[in-house]
């Protein structure tokens, strides 16, 4: 019945079942989850957060209780893993949807030694309301942590529908590639890219597919902004910018697939590269590939940082380094653990990371690649596949 | 200097002003904002929340600090509206982000009676940290009401640019209604008339358009999968249905602008429409109708809300009532007042919201107009001028 891409019921019920054996492993009676890749991971259930609360709630015994606004109704009745679905009439309404939370929790017998996400629903457009804590006269026991670390660690179906994402990632950044010009602008090449990958991956994946994603839809390539000189300044925001001769590029792409991410950067040049630009590109390459000799189960990320700064020291590169060397990605586009200093999370088979030490020079412009990984059970094993020499990505 | 559309600077200082009174009538040391969109309002400084926290900080004295990553330096010194720029190497790093804002509240005399819009960074993204009130010792005093408040009323610069927001919106809507066939796609579409609309509108503008607004880039229209019978559910995420003859339609569209945002919806229909369709349809106009009827300055929106329910009593409608009438719409596409029962809020002049509200029919689709509409000193007016009529909405 399900289409074979899509993560199977069973995975959804082993999930649950590790957070159901977490809770009685604090004794706890039960748990609330409002966010909404929690919800998705649990449930099966993707949504786009509003004012209207949701929350997902689980008691010890097993129970899996979702509570939706009655607009969200036959939504989360055709969708959701869970055993039942509530409704409250709207935002802010009265009583508050909150009331009907109470509600709700009483019923599954979830009244004290309660764990949650957040203490309460996160005030989002415009959205107030009370503290769970307030709700239930209770402190709430944090789940995020636990959570999280479950998170971390993907599935083989979940790694599939991460190379998948990666797939059409690729085709969008090579059309974003091909249609990158002098004279051109920024948003005719990226809607353009965007565009035309997403209708091919649409009409080769039919049924197979939906996006299922808060950030993306269909496949997407483009340079928020990062083009020329202002490519120093990571993760602008998109502008027009028209393409120059000289101009040195940073992309970014992928596609959202049944919720998760893959992410593909790539450093290009519009026409012959300066000495500089091909020194520094040069050693771009050299940091990254720096951290994928640093990746194996069984080390910290922060050790992988270190090893990609002491190459940033001994290049001489430091006054260039902005940022820490990658991230975790999944459901969300960035998410733990990071390769960072500050995080001692021990690698361990089944993890995916974007790898994308970068170099910002001020008056020349960025220099980043960015690659999805996965950890095996020796080393790693790199997700995206498109060239990275320096050769390749001239325009 | 400024391109004229823009909202000035002396209009960030009043907005600010406005704030430091506050603190004062509170007796407040200062205030953290860690909300994207009230760094926004309040310092023009536009970006998209992940893992690394922001926070801007003011103090009791006036003095704005703004306190990012080291990834967002330059750009946070080129933009924002403050005295002063403070970053932090990473997150998660050692030590925490957190630290750093510390010791920034310390340097700003910020020690106690500390005011804020959470108690801490939300927990994006796999973000995780201490909360403000751990940070400082001491309980926050909530400043959500106050700030949520303040930006409900526009000023005639914001109003502008929403105005500006209708207009492109209308080009990309126009555009769908001319592409949406028997046979095609909904992703086809909307992605033709998103693309051409938005290029219209870079063309256009020039170097007066930004987009800044985290949930939209250039204009767009679409569907998100309300086609036919799936247009029973309301908000659904896009899908890639091919349109049929006789599928009812309800569709979205609007424009970025500087941060601000407008909202179209109609009710459209490929063919002659039925007689049940044309029914409900001039039954939705009504509904509509009951509420441009009922706002106008010094009404609670409750009470606008109850008038429309009513007309849905009275038309024995309720059976395909799913949601309220309406929500403001501004630097978020949703933010309060709400049209609801619930929100007691008085409307004043310069509050600008959607009106909308929508009869869902099981086995037949959904109907829903969305206006965007300003309230005057009277009575109200649209912003938003598409045609309404059922003649105009048939493809």
């Amino acid at each position: 019945m399900y289409p074979s891409i899509r993560i199977p019921p069973s995975e959804f019920a082993a999930r649950m079942g590790r957070l159901i054996d977490h809770l009685a492993s604090r004794e706890l009676a039960g748990a609330v989850l409002f966010d909404a890749a929690y919800i998705l991971y649990y449930a099966d259930f993707a949504f786009i957060p509003t004012e209207r609360p949701m929350a997902l709630a689980v008691s010890a015994g097993g129970e899996r209780a979702l509570l939706v606004p009655r607009l969200e109704l036959e939504h989360a009745r055709g969708e959701a893993l869970v055993d039942r679905v509530e409704a409250y009439p709207e935002y802010p309404d009265d009583p508050h949807p909150m009331e009907h939370l109470r509600r709700l929790l009483d019923d599954l017998g979830i009244r004290d030694r309660v764990g949650a996400d957040d203490d309460g629903y996160p005030w989002v457009l415009g959205y107030q309301g009370p503290s769970l804590s307030a709700l239930t006269g209770a402190a709430v026991h944090p789940l995020r942590p636990f959570v999280e670390a479950q998170m971390q660690v993907k599935s083989p179906a979940e790694v599939a529908l991460i190379r998948e994402s990666a797939t059409w990632g690729h085709l969008a950044h090579r059309l974003l590639q091909r249609y990158t010009r002098a004279g051109g602008t920024e948003t005719e090449a990226g809607q353009r890219a965007s565009h035309e990958a997403t209708r091919a991956m649409l009409d080769a994946l039919g049924p197979l597919y939906q996006a299922r994603s808060a950030f993306a839809e269909g496949a997407s390539a483009g340079y928020r902004g990062q083009i020329g000189r202002g490519g120093a300044i990571p993760h602008a925001m998109a502008g027009n910018v028209s393409f120059m001769p000289g101009d040195l590029l940073v992309s970014g792409a992928g596609a959202a697939m049944w919720g998760y991410h893959s992410e593909l950067e790539r450093t290009m040049v519009i026409g012959p590269p300066s000495d500089e630009q091909r020194r520094l590109f040069e050693h771009m390459l050299a940091l990254q590939q720096s951290a994928f000799d640093a990746l194996r189960p069984g080390v910290p990320c922060s050790d992988v940082d270190r090893a990609v700064r002491r190459q940033y020291e001994a290049l001489e590169l430091l006054p260039y380094w902005k940022h820490h060397s990658g991230h975790g990605i999944g459901l969300r586009y960035h998410e733990g653990p990071f390769l960072d200093r500050g995080d001692h999370t021990v690698l361990r088979p089944g993890m995916v990371l974007t790898v994308e030490p970068g170099l910002y020079v001020e008056g020349l412009g960025g220099f980043r690649h960015s690659d999805t990984v996965l950890i095996g059970e020796e080393g790693m094993e790199r997700i995206t596949y498109y060239a990275r020499d320096l050769a390749s990505l001239i325009l």
